[in-house]
Parts: C-alpha cells; sequence; structure tokens
C-alpha cells in the first residue's frame, strides 16, 4: 500500500461541495446542511461517509432522476413525544436533519423526543444527527436502515442492513462521548476504503455462502454470503449483533410503515440509497440537574481513560474523545484524502465547471 | 459433563418461591410478582436468572439486611414522557415491575415513556420488563448496569458491567420478537452455568490481565482480567460492545443522579446486587396502525426463518421466536433443573420449614 493522501482544508472542501451541490439543484441552505455534514465525517476520521460519496454515490444516483431536491416532507402521525414523517424521497441529510429537531423539539416539551422516518435515502454518518441533541444538552440517538448486506447467524444470505445505531451524550470539561458503530462486525464504508487502500479485508467481517472467511480485497464479492454480524459467530455473540440490527429495523422500517429492509421492494437504482430512520432525545434537565450530570460524565470518561492496559496497548480510549483528537489534529493541519477521492473530486469540479482549489494553502 | 437436571412444574416452582419470599417477609403480591419472573426466565432457557438465583443471590443478600422489603419508590423528577425513580433499596425486581408500569402509562399518554431508576438492586432478566409493554401493543425497553467486570477494549482492568439490553416487540401470529443480550461477550451468568456444569469458557468470552484467553472453569478467575465486551477485540467490533455497555451506563447510572458503575462506591456486601435501571415504552398505534406494524412484523420474522443457510446450520432463528419454541416444551414437560439448583433449593425449603415438592408430577 501506497500511502499517496493529500491533505485539503476543511473550509474549501465545504465550499467546494455547497457549490457542487447547489450546481445540481439544491436550495442553498440544504446544500449547506448536507457538505457541512459530509465534511464533518472526514474531520472526524469517518472517511468512509465523508466527500468520497460525493460524486461516485449522492451526485450519481441524483442523475438517476431518484433524488427529490425540493421534498415535502409531511408528518404522518404525532402525539406530544413521538412523530412519523414521509421523507418524500429527499436527499437523507435534509431529511434526517429537519427530523432530528423534530426529535428535539419534542423533548423540550415532554422529557423525550421519538421520530420515526420512512421514504428517505442515505443520510450519511448518524453521529451528525445524534450530536445535534448535545447543545440543548440532550442525549440524542439515531438509526437507520439500507441495503441488505448482513448475514443472520448461519445464514447463507443477507438478512439486514448495517443498520447504524448512534448515541451522543453531553458533557463538561471532556469532549462528548459518541457512540456511531453499525451493528455489524464492519460498516460497509469499511469494505470500501479496505478495496480503495488495497488492505486485505481482516477475517471476521465477511464470509461467502459457505461460511468461509472472505479476506481478499481486490476480487469482486460472490453473489452469496455478506457481513458478519456484530459478534461473529453464535459462540461469541452473532445473535446479539444480529438481534440490534432487528431493533433498528423495526424502530425504522417497520414502525414508520416502511418495511424492514429484507422486504424493501426496490427498482435496482434505488438499492443501497433508500433508507427509514430513527431519531430520538432526551431531554437531561427533566431527569437530573443539568451540571451535575456532565460532571458525573467527565468523572467517568477519566476513570475510564486512567485503567491500565494489557502488554502492547498504549491506554484506554473511549468513543467521542477519541475522535475528538482526530478532530482537532484534522482542523490543524487538513484533512487527509485518498488518491482516488481527491481525483474524483477533481472530476466532479471539471463536469460542473466549478474551481476545485481546496488543497492546504 | 453428566446431565444430572431434573424436570419440575412451573406452577408448583412459582408456589415455592412465593411462600419463600413470603416466608422472609416480602408482602403477598411483591412475592408473587419476583416468582413469576424468576421462573418465566427458567421457562424461556435463561436458566443464569431464574431460581438457581432463589437461595445463592437474592435470600443470601436479603440476611445480609441490605435490601428493603418494604421499599418507599419516590419519583424524584418527571415531564410528560420521563421520570426519574428511587428505589428505595427494594428488591429489583419490584422497583423495575414499578417503573416499568410507569414508563407504559407515560407513553399511554404521550406516546413514549423513558424511565430511569437509582438505588434499585438486582431485577433479574431484563426481557421480562420489555415484555410488560406487548399486552399494551408498545414496545419495551429495559437496561440495568451492576458490578463492573467487563473489560474496555485493551484494559487489564474491568471497565463496565455485562450491562444488558432488553428490546420487545408485538407480533401477530408470530410469537413477540424479544432481543435480551448482555453488552460483553458472555453474560455473567452464562460463566455461572459453565462452572455449574464443568464446562470450560468457551474462547473469547474472558482474559487474564494480560489479555490471555481464560477457558478453565474449574479454576478461580484471578484478580485481573475480566470478560471481554461484545465483539471481542477492536478488529472485530470491541470498540461497539464497549460503547454499547457506555451508553447502558449513561442511561441507568448517569441518567439517575447515581454514576456509572466503575464510580459505584459500595460496601462490599452490596457488590453484584446494586443497580441501576433504565425502562422505556414506544406507543406502536401513535406511530403507525397496530394491525399493519403486526402484520409486518410477522412478515419479517417470515422471510428471516426462510433464508438459506450455510453448510451444518439447520435454519435461521429469530429471538422471541426461538425462545417460544422452548417455552413451550418446558410448560409440557416441566423445566429441567440442574441437580445443584435443585439441591439448593430443597435446602432453602427445610431452612425455611416449607414444602419441598416441584418435581412434574
Amino acid at each position: 500500500m501506497v500511502d499517496n493522501r493529500t491533505r485539503v482544508d476543511p473550509g474549501k472542501l465545504t465550499d467546494f461541495s455547497i457549490t457542487a451541490l447547489e450546481t445540481l439543484g439544491m436550495p442553498a441552505g440544504d446544500a449547506r446542511i448536507m457538505a457541512t455534514m459530509l465534511v464533518a465525517c472526514d474531520l472526524r476520521g469517518v472517511e468512509s461517509h465523508g466527500v468520497a460519496h460525493l460524486r461516485m454515490f449522492y451526485v450519481r444516483r441524483f442523475r438517476l432522476g431518484i433524488i427529490n431536491l425540493n421534498p415535502k416532507l409531511k408528518t404522518l402521525a404525532e402525539a406530544p413525544a413521538t412523530a412519523t414523517i414521509d421523507g418524500d424521497n429527499g436527499f437523507g441529510f435534509i431529511v434526517g436533519h429537519h427530523a432530528m429537531k423534530d426529535a428535539i423539539a419534542r423533548a423540550g416539551n415532554t422529557g423525550a423526543g421519538m421520530v420515526t422516518v420512512r421514504n428517505s435515502t442515505h443520510f450519511g454518518a448518524a453521529a451528525y444527527y445524534a450530536m445535534m441533541a448535545l447543545e440543548k444538552n440532550m442525549i440524542g440517538i439515531a438509526m437507520t436502515n439500507s441495503a441488505v448486506i448482513v448475514l443472520a447467524p448461519g445464514s447463507s444470505r443477507p438478512a439486514v442492513s448495517t443498520n447504524p445505531i448512534a448515541v451522543a451524550v453531553p458533557t463538561d470539561q471532556k469532549p462528548p462521548f459518541v457512540l456511531d458503530m453499525a451493528t455489524s462486525a464492519a460498516a460497509g464504508g469499511k469494505l470500501e476504503i479496505a478495496r480503495r487502500q488495497g488492505r486485505p479485508y481482516p477475517e471476521g467481517w465477511l464470509v461467502d455462502g459457505e461460511g468461509a472467511p472472505l479476506t481478499d480485497s481486490t476480487k469482486p464479492r460472490p453473489p452469496e454470503g455478506g457481513l458478519l454480524p456484530l459478534g461473529g459467530i453464535p459462540n461469541t455473540g452473532a445473535f446479539k449483533g444480529f438481534g440490534l440490527a432487528l431493533v433498528v429495523e423495526v424502530l425504522t422500517g417497520v414502525l414508520s410503515g416502511s418495511t424492514a429492509s429484507i422486504l424493501h421492494n426496490l427498482p435496482p437504482e434505488w438499492r443501497g440509497h433508500y433508507s427509514d430512520h430513527f431519531f430520538g432525545a432526551l431531554d437531561v434537565a427533566r431527569f437530573t440537574p443539568v451540571d451535575a450530570f456532565k460532571k458525573s460524565m467527565d468523572a467517568t470518561i477519566t476513570a475510564l481513560e486512567a485503567l491500565p492496559t494489557v502488554p502492547g496497548v498504549d491506554r484506554v480510549t473511549v468513543p467521542g474523545p477519541y475522535e475528538a483528537e482526530i478532530v482537532a489534529e484534522r482542523v490543524a493541519k487538513g484533512i487527509p484524502l485518498d488518491g482516488a477521492v481527491l481525483e474524483d473530486l477533481r472530476t466532479l469540479g471539471e463536469e460542473m465547471g466549478i474551481p476545485f482549489d481546496i488543497r492546504v494553502s
């Protein structure tokens, strides 16, 4: 593997992405929301869900005519603490941003807000939505389904989507706790990065239709087999990862009046893009004093980070504070993009006739 | 390993347990709640959390004087959809039953009910509380912390409790979906069963202070090391299991105004018994028509169970419908108890002077 990564400026990358999305025809405010979320992913080191997807995934799908750039979001059902929203085939970023704000508003009124969404599309990384709750001193939750590529324990054909769960929790001086995890052994985007960088898939991620490990990332994936659920095999918890994935299927697909992803009946061009989502917010102040809660979070993270380690491990890290270190480094030095991603963005600029100057100056 | 299990009658086992708890001084209604939950575990095949714990764990703790048989539950804070409850050191079964009913009532009013609980004790299996929501056509959620025995990725000392998450979802003709999973690679009770039955611990469950696998269940566990989080090692998702465990720590310990379990500062006799909980309910009818939801759940389970399998696996099973088969078999033939458990219950009967006749007649 050759390290051919180039550092680009986060602000310039955001502006370039906004211009590209506006050129597609997206309203300016929406383009800013979507571009900000994509770059936020790259800043956090989640390179599977950032600008690498801008042309190959989002712009391409738009050009197929399946994304509604001016969706009319409809609230199909609601109660004081809950809502069901139809996303009208808008970009998932815009639909998700609206629905998470709805959940936060309901939590402000009743203590909890729980919102399920159907007829949306790929919304990027779940963490961003969960983190929207932080400035209101709320705990944020976000989940989504997508295409079925994860096996059930013992199945030779996929059963569920990678079904990420994100939870963000406010802290005092420490960076916030932020979990964003696929319920499969690895996220689909991690496979993409391995292929892009010419690395083998680690054992325990993928198996073929006979259940044998698949590690060669240079070969096309066979039609049978798929990603293992979190837990890998039954003895080490595969039914837990599968079970969590099913919880996400229920809260996103079934509760919204769509379906679990195994029953999504989609035209081929929709596959991998259609999504149902779930968003939640809990208002800390309605449970316990906010200051004490935040200090208790700090004390917890401090205690965990102080734990002794096994040989070969430097230190214990906690989700959220760990990624905050990556953000700080990338804000200071720029975001490293793989050569293939940089070339793809350059191509996008040429196709659209917009200036491409995003390197760190 | 010798199979020395004896089948006992679920009704007689419940009655025996009620009498034992009443003899301790528990109010009759509470004794029935707790005994019913213990036997429900054994019926579902969750032998780690059933009557095996009655004498060795619950009665022993009561005799240490640390359980309040007549707790005065206090609502410390509330909003329409949320509450924080103090359990006044009651048995977790009684505190949890009350708090889950509170969450269900709030969901009836606002669509969602989210309740956190501090100053409670070991509440048995989380599934029972989640399943209380089913008869109201609600999705139920239950979580708890307890003693710190699970490692962070790379730590040589435990960081979090096994922190189970249970979710129950109503169905139409199919048995309900019920997930009840520790966020560690294995539940603490699974170690107990391995020891009781003289089986080795499977690799991937426990490691020592150097990170080396521990499989010999006949030796005492060393002071360093502990259970691995779900996901095992970082490459296969250990940060996911650890992250989920931290979410449970937040919703149970931190949000209730207690602390994460790593900061519980407990006298030794409380260790392994003190717990904070979290309960949630979502009223399906406020999101989408109940009948359509239940039929969609059935269709999902049917599609999953019809998936083809890898060689050596008979069929794909789904959490909930799978355990329902065990319940049906045990209702018909009786609950098989390990010899050690049967002897322990006989001893309890003798100690308390209550008749012990629980075999299947």
